[in-house]
């Protein structure tokens, strides 16, 4: 008996989780569903279209509804809306409204007897579980998150916003003097500009003012001032050649320490650095996003068949509920 | 309210297990049980040494008892007699026996209502949790293990079980080109000798045959003779000055793929690589091995406290449960 996966929006994500459904054994796609016209929109895998108003009657048909929209407007009010009538799942990432958004996920999921996981994929996601790891094995500790190298969608679409700017694809970089510093141990303070750079790359409009460009780019609020960022003007042909894909990345590096405390002879125990790092080097953020939300979307439906509700976090699910696999076989393979 | 630890065994683990209790707020350290005289165990903390047997008259004093044996034959017997009056954990690491184990503390731990934590540290415990979370986010891909720079204790101790060593200590290395192939995707077929290699410093006795305690290393079966062995003698006074230490740890690297489905229109997917990269530098592998146990000796007590019982691993564990920290905290900080 497969688990029927909806998925609600196709952008990149929702054809990440396309390709994740597809990669899963024990998984069918029932359909994607849409606020544009079904007839408009060709699903890649061929899967039937829907608007999104064919939901309402297709509660029995779908175990788990994989909602991929926008954090900003879309998320806030979509994830509390379906988890009322269905198990739910969602990428979150806003990350100061996440109390808001858990209490409401929180409301309905439990008023329908329904699983609504909240904030799900790499971060946050699968980097938050690393650090709560690391925290809780190695209490005091400091974590440290990189992010890249990788293509920001968000920043490239501001530069895209530039007066003259034809296409821009934004890569943000660690910086590896702070990378070395941290994964040695040293516990840097690190201001924004010493963790990450902008590397820019830019097609004008012909006869555009480059520097002028440039210069808006670099200066602007909160996406690069506090960065140091550098500008390539390259042609058309050349994004489309090198600067496709959606690749991303980063690290959570956790740096704590054992021992340090006073014997009862009065010596102090030696103190030991410990580095934890957790790393993700990624040819397609939206397909393993995808895929991350496709295996949580195996734990909702579960923890929801054996009577659980309410919403969740990554924190609150079992690992082994992501498997297809028995628990004999995962303590078997994998322990 | 503390949580009331007792620990079982008082070597290298059960120091680093005693250690991580004083790291903890919310735990106490009620006391260490041996099976040797306990007058004549120092107890570093000035925590209080009992016997072994005292512990059948302190079922109520105790949340969770650590037990810090041998695999080999201390575990298989004394986890499973142990769940029949507290919460266990142990780090079980035999993985062949894994299963007999587990069914062993399973059927004592559910008769008395109790939690029993098996194979919990870094390989059993958080090596396998990245293992598990990869295969289930990314079906079909490759896990691979390296271990190192670090010391094994197992092959120190062959080593000096050799005539003419009065000491050795043993490091097991992952070979560099084998790390990078890895890393890069590239999903490599390795030997045992192609993925590590073992570097030994001994001290030998004064006017003992070097060159056969070298030949008897270098081919002692399983531990050395299928890997690239290096063999280096030194002083006692360099050994006691350079190799003090239990350094270790090591990756969990992982390299699955998305896409490469059929199109409904007949074309293929682009098949998109993520590596998944899980690393661990230690200088203490048993204080880093007893700040995992002690994390998840809090799970158990919380899962017993919620009504579950039975045999569990790092797979059937919420990652909630291991923070001393509300759900709000860790959605806030760590999310």
């Amino acid at each position: 008996m497969s688990i029927k996966i909806g998925i609600l929006g196709y952008g990149n994500l929702g054809r990440g989780v396309e390709k994740a459904v597809i990669a899963n054994d024990d998984m069918e796609l029932v359909g994607v569903f849409t606020r544009r016209d079904p007839a408009s929109v060709k699903i890649d895998s061929g899967a039937k279209a829907y608007n999104v108003n064919d939901l309402s009657s297709m509660k029995d048909a779908i175990d788990v509804l994989v909602i991929c929209g926008g954090s900003a407007t879309d998320l806030p009010e979509m994830t509390p809306k379906y988890a009322a009538d269905f198990n739910v799942i969602d990428s979150f990432d806003t990350h100061a409204n996440i109390p808001v958004h858990f209490a409401n996920v929180d409301k309905a999921a439990k008023a329908a007897g329904k699983i609504g996981i909240i904030s799900c994929g790499w971060d946050p996601g699968m980097f938050s579980l690393n650090r709560l790891y690391a925290h809780s094995v190695l209490p005091g500790g400091k974590d440290y998150t990189f992010w890249g190298k990788g293509v920001s969608q968000g920043h490239s679409d501001a530069i895209r916003r530039i007066k003259g700017v034809l296409d821009a694809r934004q890569y943000t970089v660690p910086v590896p003097e702070a990378l070395d510093k941290v994964r040695n141990g040293e516990n840097p303070e690190l201001t924004t500009r010493e963790k990450h750079t902008r590397v820019c790359y830019v097609v004008a409009e012909e006869g555009a003012d480059k520097a002028r460009i440039e210069n808006e780019i670099v200066t602007m609020p909160n996406y690069f001032a506090d960065y140091n960022t550098t500008v390539y003007f390259i042609s058309m042909d050349e994004m489309k050649a090198e600067h496709s894909g959606l690749p991303h990345g980063g690290s959570v590096i956790y740096s704590g320490t054992t021992g340090g405390n006073t014997n009862a002879d009065g010596s102090t125990s030696k103190v030991n650095k410990h580095v934890i790092e957790y790393s993700l080097n990624l040819d397609s953020n939206p397909e393993f996003t995808g895929s991350v939300l496709v295996a949580y979307a195996r734990a909702a439906y579960r923890m929801n068949q054996a009577g659980d509700s309410g919403a969740k976090t990554v924190f609150d699910i079992a690992p082994a509920l992501l498997s297809p696999l028995s628990g004999d076989d995962i303590r078997a393979h994998m322990l």
